[in-house]
């Protein structure tokens, strides 16, 4: 997770709302790692966990991550929690907690859903209070800005 | 629906599954068209809907599309769902229904979701029989072959 909260940092540098999330194998080797570039590629879908995920699959040359944990400083929202299960990772360890829109523990907490058909193990509110701080002083930033 | 028909079709003649996505502006113009590339990619995440929102952004130079609609044969998934709400699309219209994956009428209703912050209009079901039938026949020729 220190990782990820170092791409978070990046990112908020870029001026990238700072999300960060690094894709390891079974053995803790990190395979992918990205902040979020949804300014930088004018993609509002270029979130952390979306590049990671594909840069992982790239990297090992394999379309799936049976062995991989995601893990990402704040709650996947529902793209991104879809993604981590079609892309089949094992674990799903996040920082801070997303009531606006994450959809893990939240709104609709897609791994619950019958529709999902594979369910990561979650791990949630890991290094939780540094994952929050970052996006609250960035936001708090902006509104200063 | 036509050009998104084909885009299935041309998806399927790949070893796809079957699904593609036209992105229109107001007028009507074609912004983006894209089968499903999951094989071709080796990536889970490149569903046709995917493909063709950040094809139609490139196409604007915009982040978002406040005035597409989106095209595609099948109802979107959570991924996909959640992707078009971040690219703030007007309107998406869906070819055939999927009780099994789909996050728009089944599952988690994405965009009825208190966390999601856009929710398109939503028409389903046009022509909703013929992109049935490409994918009811290409699973079919799967168990075949």
């Amino acid at each position: 997770m220190e990782l990820a909260l170092a791409e978070a940092r990046t990112a908020a540098a870029r001026g990238e709302v700072p999300v960060g999330a690094v894709v390891t194998d079974s053995a803790g080797t990190v395979l992918a790692r990205a902040g979020n570039e949804v300014e930088a590629r004018r993609d509002p879908s270029a979130h952390a966990e979306m590049l990671a995920l594909r840069e992982a699959a790239a990297a090992t040359g394999d379309k799936v991550l049976p062995e991989a944990t995601l893990w990402v400083t704040l709650e996947p929202c529902a793209m991104c929690a879809a993604a981590a299960s079609f892309f089949r990772v094992k674990r799903v360890v996040f920082g801070a907690y997303d009531p606006k829109g994450g959809a893990v523990e939240h709104g609709p907490r897609f791994f619950a859903q019958p529709t999902c058909h594979h369910a990561p193990e979650v791990v949630g509110g890991v290094r939780e209070s540094e994952a929050a701080a970052l996006l609250r002083d960035f936001f708090a930033g902006l509104r200063q800005g």
